[in-house]
This record gives structure tokens, sequence and C-alpha cells, in this order.
């Protein structure tokens, strides 16, 4: 890049990025590792198995057809989250306090998916149908709770490692539902609708086509997905993954295509746990409103987060990120990292 | 709050966070202190004096009169940051690659203010001459760069440790120009107008009116400005300082209102200091565009954000923050934190 930086726009939101390689690492360099795994904390773990009674009642489990719920021979166990951020009863009002300021009671629902009976085990290392699984849980959970008239948004997310935003080991994913429609989202929403307004096609749909022609940021692909480092990431080995047919709610993902996105979502977990040495991370599914499930415009994805470098002062103050690792340089590592 | 959380808006965005207490700690739980503070590097620092040779030429420096540039015997030096994040050479024109994606050369200014000669000092510390002449050394560069046709924004901020992204001990601040409305500006910008459109008044004239009025979320008051924990905080101990009189650039602060705030700054990160056992933390200065510096419904104004919980999965896919402490619990305790 001769000593110039370059500023890159997302066409999906406009946001500015800075990818500036003058401080760039190699991959090898990221990893300091993740700080999720230790020894500590299995004795106590109320996600471990026996622990059940340590836990809120269950929601849904998959465990041997008869047994009963709440007892330790489940495989994939759903759970209230023991200290929710939001909760289901509560008032939908707004209610104006003093004369500038709006809050509402924090209605929602806050489940936690606890992903397998085994302390120790992780995404990359679990056999493939319990991957799948987790997926159909995430489906199941997401159709549940966007049926609730009072739920306006349902996010679907995973944090590991401290970096990450947890320090919780057991292998888990969260879901959060809200009553009001996040600011972040509508913004993506408006955005992609004046391209919509401005081409008459869906933006997300435009970028695959584009990336699939381009090929330089496709990590791989399969029949129905594409997995790939968007143009202007964010931060070194931000990844998305989208269904490569036009569908704004992830409630629209049938079984097939949802086992299918978690063979996807394990082989590029498996990549990137490999290249940068088992980093912290978090991935988001972002999907249009609950009750605005079949949008021309927008196109449901999901993204994942390496949680290698730290938002600063600039971040904050400009919404713009500045990244050491080019989309281009971190897809070509992704496709020479192999992985089984 | 019974159990239930709030979700609070910001007026002045219509941001929501969700304010949830169940999982909050009391103050002193937060300060596993900052990860700012070793004795390492003081050998190799570059920003100690006699070192000047390792840096680039400084642009300009507050030291004896008729002493040389580059010479040890400074209080206070810019220099271009050694490893920019944007270059003044490059061209301003947005180019389209391929069919969807624009980029540009990442044109602007990178800069460091050295605050101190001193390798340990940090602003708590400083005499009160020497963090106003911090702040005059803003204001003078804020003024030089704006002038620049080619700059659109100028963004000040300070990251202090590890979590607020800098791993340089010598205490220091950094500016950054970029040629691009940063979207994140344009979109408080635009919230902004939207409420002078709805009430023919600045958002946050009217965020200091009420605040004032009902106190329970300042800290403390100078004569021009006012420092306060915002309605709808983003993060524990949050906190913004405006200035009472409606002004949109921080480049129209005069000379003696810029030491006054100099001075506030400096009492509210001493109670931060002593309250939360020295914190990571960063802070911006959030001002108009260069070229709308006399805008009616913006109002500059300053954030610190002390770095206690880390931006996990939910912020990162819905922008909602959770904050596990009501900004009225953190206004008491910072208002009952003695400092000198």
């Amino acid at each position: 890049m001769d000593g110039i930086s370059e500023l890159r726009q997302n066409p999906a939101t406009r946001e500015w990025v800075i990818i500036s390689t003058d401080r760039a690492k190699r991959p090898e360099e990221f990893g300091e590792g993740s700080t999720v795994i230790t020894n500590e904390s299995q004795l106590t773990c109320p996600f471990c198995p026996g622990r059940e009674q340590n836990t809120p009642s269950e929601i849904v489990a998959y465990r041997p057809e008869g047994s009963s719920p709440n007892a330790p021979n489940w495989w994939i166990r759903v759970i209230p989250n023991m200290y929710p951020a939001v909760s289901p009863k509560g008032e939908l009002d707004r209610k104006k306090v003093d004369k500038i300021f709006i809050k509402m009671d924090g209605v929602g629902e806050h489940e936690v998916i606890i992903e397998t009976p085994d302390h120790f085990n992780i995404i990359p290392k679990m056999t493939v149908k319990q991957v799948e699984e987790i997926f159909l849980v995430y489906r199941e959970r997401y159709l549940e709770l966007a049926k609730n008239p009072r739920n306006e948004s349902v996010i679907i997310f995973k944090n590991y490692g401290k970096n990450a935003g947890t320090s919780i080991i057991h292998s888990h994913s969260q879901i959060i539902s809200t009553p009001i429609m996040p600011l972040h989202l509508r913004q993506k929403i408006e955005e992609a609708m004046r391209f919509f307004d401005d081409h008459g096609d869906c933006v997300y749909c435009n970028i695959i086509k584009e990336e699939a022609a381009l090929k330089e940021r496709v990590v791989f692909e399969t029949e129905n997905f594409i997995v790939l480092e968007p143009f202007a990431a964010r931060t070194p080995f931000e990844t998305w993954i989208l269904p490569k047919k036009h569908e704004s709610s992830f409630g629209s993902t049938g079984i097939e295509s949802c086992k299918e996105l978690a063979k996807a979502m394990q082989i590029i977990l498996k990549k990137l746990h490999k290249s940068l040495n088992n980093p912290d991370y978090n991935y988001v599914i972002f999907s249009s409103p609950c009750h605005e499930s079949e949008l021309e415009y927008f196109h449901w994805h999901l993204k994942i987060y390496p949680r290698l470098a730290q938002m600063a002062g600039f971040e904050l103050g400009s919404g713009i990120y500045i990244n050491s690792v080019p989309p281009e340089n971190a897809t070509k590592y992704l496709k020479q990292t192999v992985v089984d």
C-alpha cells in the first residue's frame, strides 16, 4: 500500500474503516491464545451435568426420549439466564421521565444454550452432529421467541473468552429478545433500504455475487452459504457467513439449511482456532425484526469477531475502526489453514 | 428496580441501553486497577526526554523560549505518530473498486501529544498548569487541523491502559483527522438535527438544563462546564463534560474556557482514579465537522469511558449496552469521593 493506508466503506452500512498495515502483525503474532480455558471452576460449574438444580428450570433440552426435565442425561440444554439482562415481566409502554428522557421496563427473554455436557469441549472439537443440533436449537428458540408479539428483535450470540466478555468456561451461547428495535439494527436496515431504492436489489445479494466472482475474499463456499472476509472488515479476521439465497429472517432457514450452516460454522471456527491459536471471539446472528420476516432489502447473516484488538478512543469517537490486516490477507491465510 | 431492568434511551442519539443491576458490582469491586503502570520500557521509551531523535520531528512543543526544536527541555511535545493510521499524502477522490465497493486513500493527520516529560506521571497527579497546557495544545492543534480543507473531522482522544487500547505507559493523547465524515458523527448530528426540528432547540442544551435542575446525575459544575453521568450511560461510570453555553465546535472554546475545562477534567479524572482504583479509560472530544463550526443543533462535548466492562456479543449485535451501574449510583459515589 506504499505507506498510505486505505479507507474502505462497507457498502451495506456505509461505515468506513481504515486498513493500515504499518503496524501489521502476521497472524501467528496475534495468538496470545484464548483466555477461556483453565482448570478452575469445573467443581462448581452450574452448566455441568449433575448441577441442574443450580440453574433455573430448563426451557428445552435435547435428551433421551422419556427422560425427565432437569435430569443429568441431556446433551444440549436451554435455560433462562441466571442473571438476566431483561425479564418477561414488565410493561411495554415508554415512560417519559422528567422533560426529555424516555425509559421503559427491560422486557424480554434472556436464555442460555448450554452447548455440551462436557465442561471442556468447544465447538471446533465437537462432533458435527453436536454442532448441527446447537444450530437447530438456535432455530427452534428463534422461531419460538419471534412469535411473541412483545419481542421486536431476537439476538443470538456467543461470547468465547474473557476478551469477548465472558469468564464462563463451559461452552454456551445466549439469546436476548428486546421489546424495542435496536438502533444499530434499524440503521443497518435503513442503509439496506437506501441501497434497494438506488439499485432495486438487496445489497447483501450484491455483495455475495461480487465476492463470489472476485474470489479474493471468499474463504470457502458450500451449496447454500458463503464464508467471506468483508471488504471493509473492521477488525482482523472479521468473518461473515451469508445464505446465498435471499432471506431476511434467520427464522426462514429450513432444517437442512441450518445443518449446512452449522457445518460451515464449525469449519471456519476450526480455521480461526488453528490460525490464531484459539482466539477469544464473539459471533452474532443479524436477522430482520421479528415482525418483518420477509424484507426484500435485508438479508440475514452471521458475523464472527475474533477479539484480537482492543477498541480504543478513536473507534469510540468516530466509529471508524483501524484494522491492521487487510481482509485479502486474512482470506489467504484462512484458506491455507488445513483443518480436518 | 424490583428485579426488572430498565431500558433507557439517550435523547441525543436515540440509542437504547439496559440498566441491569442484577449482576451489579460495588464500585470498589471494579478495581483490578489499570494495566498501564509497570516499570518496564522506561529505558527505551521514545517519549522520554533525550530520545527526541527516535521520534519524527516535533510539530510543536512547549519549551523555554529560544531552545531548539527536538532538544530535551520541553514539557509538552507534539509529534507525528510513528505508526500513523492516516497520512497527509494521498488523493481525496473516492475510487470505485469492482461494482459496489468504494475506497479512498487514508488521508489525514495523526499526531501524538506527549503530555509530560516524566515517564510515570499521569493526569490526576500533574500540576493544574500542566493539565491546562495539555488542553491548550488540544485547542491549538484542533484549530490548526480544522483549517486544512482536506480534513472533514478532527478527533482528539486518549487511551489509558491496555484495556483502553494502548500499551504505551508514557502519558500521551492523540489526534486523528479524517477526510470523510465518520458515520458515527453523522448519525449523532442527524439525531440532534431531528430533535432541533421537533423542539426548536439543541438537545444537549436541553440535557444540561434538565440535569442541572434534577441534580441527581450531576457530579459537579464549574462556571462554564457541567460534569455528569448521562441518563442512558452505556457503561459504568461513563462521564460527560459539556460547555454550558451552546457551542458546536471545540475550536470555538476560548483560552480561559479551555483552562477551566482542563481543571474540571483533572478533578473528574482524580475522582475516577480514586473511586475505581486507577482504571483504564478513554476520553474523546466530540466536535462538529471542521467546516461546520456553528451549528445550532450540535453541541461539542467530551466523553470519558472507564473500561470496566468488555463489549460482548449482544452489544456487537444490537448496539444496546448492558450497564450494571445506574448513573445515579455512579454520581453519588463520585460526589462522595473527596480529592484534593
